[in-house]
């Protein structure tokens, strides 16, 4: 029982010299990847880079503590942060003291609802967004995050909540570029781009080994970070106007719950949900795919709690939202990490950093930072998912597209609302439409089957409807629609049979609808049937008086049915009687 | 088309002189119930008598142009009028003039709100509300209403939006009860409680036809408010502290859109959208009932433009929110009415009241009033619903208990706030939860069926498992985790194959899905494959290159699956091959 909530009880105790050894060398790779990132997201959320070294130390040992993923590497992210961007700059300016509390406590009630609803296991929550919306935004995000990283490389000052606004916001200011700042970034960039594609081909054919390549290729944002500063120290660039990273308190953060403001968490509520759903969707959807590649599981309500105590740690020292990010976690994974520790040792990583290497970053061009940005989000962008819809489903490419409109022109908030409500209208519709089949007998069979698929025997008096699906609320009004209109469509009809054979529930609503329906076809004197009614429904259906005022019968087989109420048209060649 | 959104085109060329008599003779029995009922829920909303008298005119005729449900009598309803009060009195001071506009604003909104959503063609959102939170709802509104008229019936000051306010409020105040008003009250209640169940009876006893005897026991509430208002003004009981509604103001409504306001549509979009849901469920709900009892059908989108123009009417017209309301429908229906026109011809009614009758109500008492709202609502109140949602599903019932908490605790919003969060959790929770069946062979058949229900054939390297219902966002993750489930329950699997026989559609996101559980298996050394994929969703995958992908086959039956996977395990006893 205690294991279910720390699943660290349960790996914990087989913890061996040879999982350590794996989990470190994964933390080591992790961390020289995580320090650069960090720094860049916390940028990215309007924040002095050290709240990202503060975002990555004590959620990551939570999550070790927590979650149920071997392999999910938790942290900032570079979607999360824009949110918190969003959310926690409409309430104050970037960067001051009020805006890093605002950061903090977003994080922390952000925990607080994944907690919540973790303890509700509510995990299925995890399937409320489409898979083209989610991609949609993903998508928009990504490119709305690379146009605002556009200022730094140029080295003007811009801005914009929208891809619009941003835009013109750089074409107004783009006479002022930096060009020293410009051939930074631009060069970042294309260093960037190059070790990506081609540094390991190259390493493994200068006769170094598959891991050692692959480590020294994945530091690559790690060799740009140090090289400009290298560059910008030794040029004393930033009195040419380089914008430089400069001061990075040292040290550890507090650990101090922000102060409770009644006013600021009424404000931050609404954007906190949306960074929980995001969040937690982005990464359950990464450590499951990570887990199945070693036919491992994840627990979708652990996971829910997981998060939360992350997000409640990264309030309480200081940080901002996180949550489980792709690309680490894909390294993290690579790089042989076994067991959550593995994320624990990277917080030890991050942490020397925070105490040791700072003083390190101070000549750190923010032109660099943001060329790793722009490189690490151009990978969020999947314009081949969009084709694929295009070709497959339109309406679910029209939700993806009005996803991605939202977050061009209004902004990453109104971008996730949309995809939320476009996700629940997309639910309710589909939900609302059970397939079903008005049914024949198929010539000299016992089988019913579609009328519209099938060459099959109809009656003018009784007709019957299969429904493939359960019976509940938001189908229960189309069953009355359907049998009703059965009635309704020809006159000369005197018996409804509903064909139960899919049915393996029927939600109060439905049996309230099947009551109504029962009634109305009474008043308009039709006789209602069912038939092929499985035991577990029939045994709830008794539980209540539907069987007492029933017009008709409940009939064991179809075939039973239809002979009984329309013998000259339903009937078996040989005149057998049903078996 | 153009009669697609007129309906009156249709019908109104068919308009006899025999449809005008039972239409007018509707009408005069529909008006004689509205009049007192229009001024008792301008009460509820707060509102001076007359503004009931304009919301059941102008609205009345749009529904009659752009309605679709011939028996339907739209206008003031409990509910609605309840869910105004909360709505407006959040924003200004019952009663001033600021109060009468933000009302009229409000009905403006959801019409528009309304109207947009027949537009979209979105009438399939009727869905949205479960039936058990539904009844909840309006079974707690109705107790609060009655509770919030106590104070009338006492002639007490009192208020609150919450029941335990409202009775903490009378409570306080009950010593200042006013003697004469509490038996006016008293007695008022009294009278309709008893015209309601004997006066029928009685009149059909004194030899009364049936007719005139049910039209009669009808105007039961007209003539307590006769009878109540001559007793006050012949004893001068005014003068004694009985309130009395006092001068109404004679004459028709101006036509004037109220002014716009961008601060006073912002605050009041959330409420109008609540009162959308809430009046359009409720009113297609009775319009549904009544149409299938004489075989009619009523159109859902066009429901939405016939409640949209209403409640636009209501709001060019100094009215305020209203819909289809169940006893004066049911009335209606009853009365015989055949056509839309009825509601025009009431609409004319009350038009001749609001000139002419308005001064004959000077000395009514509001106590009586208040009678006529407790009575009615009463009948809201379904004890009968909550025990058998209680006997028949504990999940319903617990949505059905929190949405009445939220009610009388917190008041009307949070309520049906609560029911709507509610209905969306319910939904996903069963739309992700499609039946699923891991199946194996009926000995000596080719059928495969449920291994948990059935004695039948399973083998350790190939699993099925069969899906009952359509594939989509909702359930797709639950696909991923059962499939992949079935991997890494047992080492030994080497095929899972999926059984499509029940699916007939798969969206984009479970495409994704089966992508990936394709690449996740593939990664655990697991092929998949498919069987029995139907003709329609066949054409479909073939439009992507899901099947390119598959590491498995598509098999046209499940027997040849299994058979061609396991032929040690599944086979005929007669070894014929599979037809």
């Amino acid at each position: 029982m205690l294991s279910r909530y720390f699943p660290v009880l349960r790996w914990g105790r087989a913890y061996s010299p040879s999982l350590f050894a794996d989990d470190a060398l994964a933390a080591i790779i992790v961390t020289i990847m995580l320090i650069p990132q960090s720094l860049a997201y916390a940028m990215i959320a309007g924040l002095p880079p050290q709240v990202g070294l503060y975002a990555s130390m004590t959620p990551l040992i939570a999550y070790a503590v927590f979650g149920t993923s071997n392999t999910l590497a938790v942290g900032p992210v570079a979607v999360v942060s824009l949110m918190t961007a969003s959310a926690v700059g409409r309430i104050t300016e970037s960067g001051g003291p009020d805006y890093i509390v605002a950061a903090a406590a977003l994080a922390l009630i952000t925990g607080i609802i994944l907690l919540a609803l973790g303890l509700m296991r509510l995990g299925f929550l995890a399937n409320f967004l489409s898979h083209p919306i989610i991609a949609g935004f993903i998508t928009a995000s990504g490119v709305l995050i690379a146009a605002s990283q556009l200022k730094h490389v140029l080295g003007v000052p811009a801005h914009g909540e929208t891809l619009v606004a941003i835009l013109q916001s750089l074409a107004s200011h783009i006479a002022q570029t930096n060009l020293i700042t410009l051939i930074i970034g631009a060069g970042s960039i294309l260093f960037l781009f190059l070790t990506r594609s081609y540094l390991q081909k190259l390493l493994r054919k200068a006769g170094l080994g598959e891991k050692l390549a692959s480590a020294i290729a994945k530091a690559g944002p790690l060799l740009a970070v140090i090289g400009a500063t290298l560059i910008v120290a030794a040029l004393h660039l930033d009195a040419k106007g380089v914008a430089i990273v400069g001061d990075i308190p040292s040290g550890l953060p507090p650990l101090t719950a922000p102060a409770f403001d009644t006013d600021l968490w009424r404000q931050l509520t609404g954007a906190a949900f949306l960074i929980a759903i995001i969040g937690y969707v982005e990464s359950v959807s990464v450590a499951q795919t990570l887990a199945a590649k070693r036919r491992e599981r994840i627990d979708l309500d652990q996971e829910l709690i997981g998060l939360g105590t992350s997000n409640i740690a990264a309030g309480m020292s200081g940080g901002f939202p996180v949550t489980g990010g792709f690309a680490r976690s894909v390294v993290n994974f690579d790089a042989g990490a076994r067991t959550p520790a593995a994320g624990a040792f990277t917080a030890v990583g991050i942490a020397l950093a925070a105490l040791f290497l700072t003083p390190l970053l101070y000549y750190l061009p923010q032109a660099t930072l943001a060329a790793t940005i722009i490189v690490a989000v151009l990978s969020l962008i999947n314009l081949r998912v969009i084709r694929e819809t295009w070709v497959y489903s339109k309406s679910d490419f029209t939700a993806m597209a009005i996803t991605i409109a939202g977050v061009f022109f209004f902004g990453v908030e109104v971008g996730v609302v949309a995809g939320v409500a476009l996700s629940i209208l997309l639910l309710l519709y589909r939900a609302s439409r059970p397939h079903c089949a008005i049914v024949g007998q198929m010539p000299g069979t016992e089988h019913f089957r579609n009328i519209s698929r099938h060459d099959v025997i109809t009656s003018p008096i009784a007709v019957s409807l299969r429904i493939d699906g359960n019976l509940f609320f938001a189908n229960a009004r189309i069953l009355e629609d359907k049998l009703l209109g059965l009635a309704t469509d020809s006159p000369a009809v005197k018996h409804v049979v509903l064909m139960c054979s899919a049915i393996n529930e029927i939600d109060a609503s439905a049996l309230e609808s099947l009551e109504a329906i029962n009634e109305r076809l009474k008043d308009a004197g039709v006789v209602f049937h069912l038939s092929e009614v499985k035991g577990p429904v029939m045994d709830r259906l008794k539980r209540t008086h539907f069987l007492d005022h029933l017009t008709g019968r409940v009939f064991l087989s179809q075939y039973d049915a239809m002979h009984s109420l329309d013998p000259e048209t339903f009937f078996l060649p040989n005149g057998a009687p049903s078996p």
